[in-house]
C-alpha cells in the first residue's frame, strides 16, 4: 500500500525522535515512509522525495530537525500539502529549532509541535488523515481512550502507593 | 453552506490577528465561522462550539490566543479534528503564548504557527482541506503563484529604486 | 476528616514534585487529596474533581504540571477558590510551564510558585488556610522556626568545616 | 472598617499597575490599604507596615515591583499571611521581576501572578478572603458572571462587524 | 564590471537593512548585485541566482532575512563560496532569525553578523575580498581610520557639551 | 586580625561557590568572615551581621545566592559599603539569580559578577581593598602574573600535544 | 583636582546613560573624567586612558557599552583597579551587553550594574571611594536619606490622590 | 609552509572545540597555527600574534571562546582580515558567548558560527581561502560530496534497521 505520511529527518541522529512518531503511526495502522535528507546539503533530494511523494498519495509530511531546522520549512516551500515540523533539542534547549520551524513567513506555514515531541506529530498527521478516513479516525479515538484509561490506572497506582 | 474552518478567539482583542486569517480564507473561498470564547472563563461554551462544529462539517479548528494561551490546547482536548494554534504577542514577545500552544503533552497536539501569524493559520487550514478538495487546492496554488509574482515585482521596484 | 487541599497532577510523572508538597502538608497536619487528571485529555474529570472538592470543604487547589501547563489555569476557570500552580521543568528549563501557569488572562489568576517547587505550594496553601485556622498557623510558624534553626546549624557546621 | 488587603508598591512609578488591583477590590467591596515602600531602601518601614497590618486584620498582602523585585519576597519573609506578587515590566520584558517574585526559596512562597497583571492579584486576594466570607464570594462570582456576559457581547459585536 | 558581492533579501521589507550594507559597499567601491528571493517560496530562483553569480565572479554572498531566516543557510547549501547572514528583527527581538542563521549544522556554515547589522555584513565581505585585493584593503583601512576620527570628534563634542 | 571581607551565603548549599572565593582571598592574604543567612528567612540576622561587620572594619560584602537571589540586594539596602553579588545557577541556567542581583533599582547597586563565579567576587573585593592597600595590590598583581604564566604554560602543553 | 572616577563610553550614543551617572557624581561632589573610546576600534587609546588615569589617582573605572559590550572587560584586563560595567539596551533587551559585561572569565571581574542604570554605577563608585573618604560617605548617606524622604513624599501624594 | 589560518583559543579548556576545527583543516590540507591567549588577560600577546600572523600570510583568524567571549571581537579590532568566532557553551547555554561574538558594533564584524561548532569555522575558513585557491576549493567540494554520501549511507542503514 502507498504511504500516507512521509517522514523526513534532517540527520540520522534525529532517529530517536522519529521512532516516537513511527511507533504511533504503526499503532494507528497508517502507512508511512521515512527518509534522511538534510535541507542544506541535499536540497535536490528533498525536492525529489517531496514531489514524488505528493504525487503518489502522501497526504502529510513530517520534517524532523534540530539547530537551524530549515527542513520542515523547505518541504513547505515545495508542496501544497500540510507539513508538520518537530524541533529537536540539540543546543540552546531546542529554541533554535523551535523558532526555525514555527516562525515561517507568510505563505509557507509549518504546523509545529513541541520540542522532541515526535508522537504528537504522528497524532496530528492522523487527525488530518482522519478527516476523510473513518478507519483512522476510529483508531485515533480508540488510542486516545486507551490513553485516558492509562491515566486512570496511573492514578490508581499513585493512590495505592500513598495509602 | 456549512463552514469548513472554525476560528475561535480567546478574547475580542485578538481580532486583529483573526482578520489576517479571514482575509486569506475569503480569498480561497473557504467558508468559516468565528467565535470568541475564553478557555479559562467559558469552557462549556468552547466545548459546545467545538462539538457542534465538528458534527456539522468543520474540518479544521483555529485557536487564536495570547498569554497563557490555553485555548488551542483545550480545543485539541475536545475534538479529534486537527487544531491550529496562533500565539498572540501580548507580553514577553509572545513567548508565553507560543510555548503554551506548541508544548502540548502527548496525545493532544496543536499545529502551531508563528507569533501573530494569522495568515499562515489560514493557509495551513487550506492545505489540510485541500488534500481532498481540488478546488481549494487550485485556489491555494494560484494564491501562492500570485505571491511569487508579487515578490518578482517587489524586486523590480527595488532595482528601479536603486538605478 | 475532609481534605482542605486538593492536589491535582497533570501526569503521574509529576509525582516527584507532588511529594515535596505532601511531605510539608503532612508535617503541618493539613488533610489533602491527590489526583491525576490531564487538563487536555480529561477535562470532565478535572471539572468533577474540582466541583465536588469545592463543595466538600476543600479550600485551596494545587495544580502541578509541565510543558503547556494548562492544568492550574483550567482549575482556576472552574472554581472561585484560590488555585496554586507549580510549573514542572520538563523542557526549556521549565519556562513553558512557568509562563503557562503565571501569565493567565484577567479573571482567572493562578498563584504561581517556583519551577519544581512543590514545597512552597504547600506552604502557601497553609498560609491561606492559616488565616482562619490558628492550629495551622502555629504549626506553620513552628515549621519556619525549625527552618531558621536548621540554617543556624548549617552555619555552625560550615564554621567547623572551615576552622 | 479595617482593610483586609494591604498593597505595597516598590515605587510610586508602579502605581498604574496598582490601580488595576484597586479598581477590582473596590468593585468587590474589599477594604484595602496602599503604601509605597522600597524593599531595598526602607526595609524597617516595610516590616512595620506588614507586622502592624497583619495584627490589625489584614489577611492578604500584595507586593507590586519591577526589576530585582524583592518586595513581595521580603513581605513573605516577615509574615505568615499569604503574599501575592505582581511583577512589573520595566526592563527585559519583565522577566527580571517575574523571576524575582516567583523563584522564591523553600519556606517563603510568593503567589505570583502575570507580568503587569494587577487585576488578577486583586481577584486572587478576593478568592482567598472569599473562602470564609460569603459576601466576597458572591461578589466575586457576580463579577465573573458579568465578565462572561461581556465576552458574549464582544462576540455579538464582532459578528455584527463581520456581517 | 562584474559584481563581487551578491546580496539576496528574503523579502522586500528587509530593504532598509540591505541599504546599510550597500551604502558601505559603495564607499568601498565594491560592485554588488541585489536581489529579492524568498528561500521558502522561490528556491529555484535562489539557486539560479547563486549558481550563476558564483560562476560570474561573485566571491561573497550576503543573505538578509527575518523570522525563520532560512535564506542564508539555503545559499550556503548551494555554493562553496562564503555566505554572510544578517538576521533581521521582525519578532522575538530577532532571536529567531539569529538562531536560524548561526546554528547551521556541520558542513554549511553561515558567517552570521549582528541583528539588523547590514553594515558589518558589507565590511566582512570587504575583509574577505580584501585578502587578495589591495585596493579594497586600502579603502577598508581608510574607512576604518575615518571611523576612528569620527569617534575622536564625538568625544570632542561631548567634552564641549559638558564644559 | 579584623576581616576586610564579609561573605554571606543565602544557603549552606551555596558553599561550593563560596569556596571559590575563599580560596582566592586566602591566596591574597585578605581576612574574611563567612556566614549563612537567608534574606527571606532571617532578615534581622543579616542586618545584625552587616551592621556589626561594617562597624568593625569590613570594607566589602559578598552576597552569594541562587533563585530569587535577594540576599546581595538586601545587604546593599543596609550598608553604604560596596556589595558584590554572585548569582548561583540552581534553576533556569541561573538567569533568575543573575537578574535578581544585577537589576537593582536606583540607590542600592549590587556589583554583580558572573553566574557561579565566586573567584571573581574575591578578585573584585581585592581590587577595591587594593585601592588603599599596597600589599593587597601587589599580591593581586602577582596573582594575575601567575595566571598569565599558567596560560602560557597551557599553550605550551597544547603545542606539545599537537606536535 | 584630580578625578577619582573615569567614565569611558563605548560610543557617543551611550551618552544618555552616562549622564545618569555624572548627575549623581556631581551631587556627591566626586570628580570624574569622561571619554569615548571603543574597545574594538581604539584599543590603544583605551589602554592609554586607563593606564594614565590609574597612575593619576583614578580609583574606579566605569565602562558603559551596548551590544557585544567588551569595553568594561577590556578595561578590567588593563588595570588592577575596580571596573564597573553598565550594559546599554540597544538590541535583544540589552541581554547581549549584560552577558558581555557580567560573564567575565576568571581573573578579570567587571562589577556589573543593571541594564541602562548609569545612576547605580555612580553610587557604587561612591561606595568604593567612600570606604576611605568620610566626606563622600556622608554625602552618599545624605543622598540616600533624601531618597527615602522622596519615597515618603511619593506615598503622601498617592494617598492624597486616592482620598 | 606558512599557515593560512590562525586559531586562537580564549582558554586551554576550549581545546575540545578547537579540535573539531583542526580535524577539518587537516582533511582539507590547510596549514594552520593554534595559540591560547585570553582577550582580557593578555591583550598584548593577542595583538602580537595577530599582527605578526597577518603579516606572514595568515588569511583568516578563528577566535574560540566562552562566557563574555571578547576574543574574536578583539582580533577583529586589530586586523583587517576576516575573523571567525566560535561561541563555546560554558554557561547559560552558550548564549553569552554567542551574543558577545555576533553582536559586534559597526566597523568590526565577527563572522560567527554556531555554539560549539568548531567544524563550521574550519569550513568557512576554507570557503574564504578557496575563493582564490582552486586546490582548497576542490578539497572542500570533495569533503562535502563525501558528507552527502555519508548521509545517503545513514539513510540506508536506517532503512535496514526499520525493515
Amino acid at each position: 500500500m502507498e504511504p500516507k505520511v512521509m517522514i523526513i529527518l534532517g540527520s540520522a541522529s534525529d532517529f530517536k525522535i522519529a521512532e516516537k512518531a513511527t511507533a504511533i503511526l504503526e499503532k494507528l495502522e497508517i502507512y508511512y515512509d521515512l527518509r534522511v535528507a538534510s535541507a542544506h546539503r541535499t536540497h535536490e533530494k528533498v525536492k525529489k522525495i517531496v514531489t514524488s511523494a505528493a504525487k503518489n498519495g502522501v497526504q502529510v509530511f513530517i520534517g524532523i530537525a534540530g539547530l537551524s531546522a530549515h527542513l520542515p520549512g523547505i518541504i513547505a516551500g515545495i508542496t501544497h500539502k500540510p507539513v508538520i515540523g518537530v524541533p529537536v533539542d540539540v543546543k540552546v534547549a531546542g529554541l533554535d529549532a523551535l523558532f526555525a520551524s514555527v516562525q515561517m513567513p507568510l505563505g509557507a506555514p509549518v504546523a509545529t509541535v513541541g520540542v522532541d515531541r515526535g508522537e504528537n506529530a504522528a497524532i496530528l498527521a492522523a487527525q488530518i488523515i482522519g478527516i476523510h478516513d473513518a478507519g483512522v479516525r476510529e483508531k485515533l479515538a480508540s488510542f486516545r481512550r486507551d490513553f485516558y484509561s492509562k491515566i486512570a490506572e496511573d492514578e490508581e497506582k499513585l493512590f495505592l502507593q500513598m495509602n
